[in-house]
């Protein structure tokens, strides 16, 4: 990475947000995920293989008394929302930060959304094309019940100017 | 989820730990995952579709200047290796809250392993059979590079008493 203090990459979204067009108070909702058994599972096989992940009758009687997603998995399908429908942000979600709880866990049958607000927007001093952004959102599920609380400092950039400086 | 204050969930790992069994500054390391190009895009594809995690040729001069794993890939992956060769709690590796930054992002050929310590072990009051786990780790690459910091606060249990009292 660049240590030109005036260094903007490269947009991965030309038609997206920058820096420059996000507001404290500035409100987002995503589109809807629908969490199936199947996807329970094969996220907990590759990354949280634990039995309340794995197997719905095994699970009995332990911590979730049943079949749950994992909350790295909940946390996946958050940034899936994010990226695809949430924040179009012309050089990309690019998280630095994290600060996330899960006040319960995702069932299969959970059709997830994610929804939440800009924070603030802090322009860097040393480096003045940069800013960072803190974004706050929940995922919810379609009675209401919140499966994830997420505070996420981003970066992102002011928009370039062209070069004959318009 | 009982709200009998002496639950204790049945163990998903009979021979692991309980709270009983922790202690501040246990350390704990875990065994390695590699990290490859072809895992890195089919994460994405799944759960963060942005160029600079599914194309290294495209991803040229965008934030990344090339091919990265996704911040949420290396979570998935530290939370496997915690899993299968960390911290292995009887009743399982039940996230509460997570603070995590990442300093950097993994790439492929990254070789990681978590290190960590607990920091905290408090019971709860309300709840004499429940304890919150603090958890302090780095993943970390075989360069030493860290790639994840992380705060977790995990739900343990004390170790339950034979009916006899023994």
């Amino acid at each position: 990475m660049s240590v030109d203090s005036a260094f903007t990459p490269r947009p991965i979204n030309p038609s997206g947000l920058w820096a420059d067009d996000l507001f404290a108070g500035m409100e987002f909702r995503s589109s809807t995920c629908t969490v199936t058994e199947a996807a329970i599972v094969a996220f907990a096989e590759s990354f949280d293989p634990q039995l309340y992940h794995l197997d719905a009758a095994a699970a009995r009687g332990t911590f979730f008394d049943g079949l749950v997603a994992s909350g790295w998995h909940t946390a996946a399908i958050t940034m899936r929302l994010l990226v695809t429908s949430g924040v179009p942000l012309a050089t990309g979600i690019v998280g630095a930060a994290i600060d996330l709880s899960w006040p319960s866990a995702a069932r299969a049958g959970d059709v997830l959304h994610v929804e939440g607000r800009v924070d603030e927007i802090a322009f860097s001093r040393s480096r003045p094309s940069r800013a960072t952004v803190v974004l706050s959102y929940k995922t919810e599920n379609q009675a209401g019940e919140v499966r994830q609380n997420t505070q996420a400092r981003v970066v992102a950039f002011r928009r370039p100017q062209s070069p004959d400086g318009r």
